[in-house]
């Protein structure tokens, strides 16, 4: 937490001359971990310097979570915590599921409020455990490193100060007279997510050994950086092989010497990216068509293309990989 | 299998001039999987002008086990395989426990087999559920990419045609009349593995969903090769910043210029194996440790040097990132 608040002070440090103190502010839900974050905050904040504000988040998923919501913001208050208020998500349909539409729109109230405080920073309540089970549903997807990422301590205007501490800890520490909400959903067995916590990582837990939470944290954490290390190479690379598209044919074309020479797990990113730059739809593609792809450059004996989702074909002609619409299509 | 058997093939054209004819074992423990992989390649081989024996592994571990390891070399000759021995595993103690040990002893033996018979190659019957059941067995170390990687398809002299097949498809190749065996080390709880595959997929299945085996064996294959280009890179940019340890000092330094700039994950690696180089016990070099070595390029604030474990210390001066005994040490 000390080492979030200095970043923010030091921004307090250059803002002295116009006299305006940087805000940031934190989201509550009313659940232990973030009443808990919102107690640190508001106690550590006007040491750093810092105008430190709460937002409190109605979901609207129970009867009566407004009531709730009006209580949650009235506890911020009462910390010292200013501005205080109540936001209400509104859930629309998602096809990625009703907990990926819950999150987007958590973000967008939670983007706007930031916009509206003129804050620097939205501080998110998510402990090691959280965590954990971000990296285990991310297994389930099976799609490498990014689905295993967990969530990032920083991205863009979000902070997680609370990332690494166990959720044990978290909540020894909601103050005295405050009783915290327990989200019904998170015992709710229709979500993964409470299936995750409640029936897979205690079995976890029992038979591989009770460090299991922290090292699928830990495991998360590194994976992230793996993922945006190659990411960047694999930019720079896609940007380097990019050569104009043979003749007057529609679509676009990478240098096969230059994507050869690059590490597999590069060249699959730069062949995954190149492929929805040319029209295949991300979710549809997967880790078969890159390595499908990937066979033109490194197995290469005459073949014809590969179909991709999206109409897509990808060919070799000449020294040179091509994306382009599927012939009829 | 084929395609595995068509690199070997083509050894095989390019030694037709001396008549040699390249040859290939399987390793059989005379369970299903690798009995099925011994009848698949014995069927196969004669097709793709290979020499294809085997090699009936005794791990010593129960009684009778010389005793089957015999009649499981009579199975393997009596599938068309040529040459056909058995050897005996002698499994010696190790402080990373019973099943690292067996397995480093399979491995020698193997190798040695190998070299006797003058073979390219050496395959192994692991299928996607030995593939799942490693990921999660690495999740539980939490190191990263390196921990969850899976067995690779090739490595050295050894191959693993099976890895993508499910143990269900492999074991109904079982060619009839044999009777396959099965380890009683599968299924004592003592063993982490027999764990995973008995009590925690089942479990992950359940409630993440049938694919999750698949899902595990195509991330630690994903992963394994995000680990091999990211160990690459980091060798480049070790090399890159290497400089002349500073007047006599022993130890070794790094130009912090070149290494502030590497993506973190980069850089990550690069100061282990900066770590290890100097003298850092690989097992005693954690995540914690990268990450303290790190904050003396990334938030310098003249704070004093990081010591590691192995008596060595990392601290900065000049521009120059060093690795040296500790002093007193």
């Amino acid at each position: 937490m000390a080492d979030v608040l200095n970043e923010h002070a030091s921004v307090a440090a250059r803002r002295e001359a116009s006299l305006e103190r940087p805000c940031v502010l934190v989201a509550c839900s009313g659940g232990a971990d973030s009443l808990s974050l919102a107690a640190a905050l508001a106690h550590e904040a006007p040491r750093a310097g810092i105008l430190a504000g709460g937002v409190s988040v109605d979901h609207g998923l129970q009867e009566g979570s407004a009531h709730r919501a009006r209580a949650v913001a009235a506890a911020l208050a009462g910390m010292g915590l200013e501005p205080v208020e109540t936001v209400h998500v509104r859930i629309g349909r998602s096809p990625a599921g009703p907990e990926a539409s819950a999150r987007s729109a958590r973000y967008a109230v939670l983007d706007h409020a930031a916009t509206r405080h003129g804050a620097d920073a939205v501080f998110l309540g998510h402990t090691l455990e959280d965590q954990a089970e971000t990296v285990l549903l991310g297994l389930a997807r099976g799609s490498g490193a990014r689905s295993l990422a967990g969530m990032a301590t920083r991205l863009g205007l979000y902070r997680r100060p609370l990332l690494r501490l166990s959720r044990g800890i978290v909540r020894a520490a909601v103050p005295p007279g405050l009783e915290p909400w327990e989200d019904p959903h998170n015992v709710d067995p229709a979500y993964a997510r409470a299936r995750v916590r409640h029936r897979v990582l205690p079995v976890l837990e029992k038979e591989l050994g009770p460090g299991i939470t922290a090292a699928l944290a830990r495991t998360g954490e590194l994976l992230r950086a793996d993922a945006e290390a190659l990411d960047v190479l694999a930019d720079q690379a896609l940007q380097a092989a990019t050569r104009p598209a043979p003749g007057s044919s529609p679509g676009s074309a990478y240098d096969i010497g230059h994507l050869s020479g690059l590490p597999q797990a590069v060249r699959w990113r730069v062949l995954r990216t190149a492929a929805i730059s040319a029209g295949c739809p991300p979710t549809d593609l997967t880790a078969a068509h890159a390595e499908a792809v990937d066979k033109l450059l490194t197995a290469w004996h005459g073949q014809k293309g590969v179909d991709l989702p999206g109409a897509v074909r990808a060919s070799r002609r000449r020294g040179v990989l091509t994306f382009g619409p599927l012939p009829g299509s």
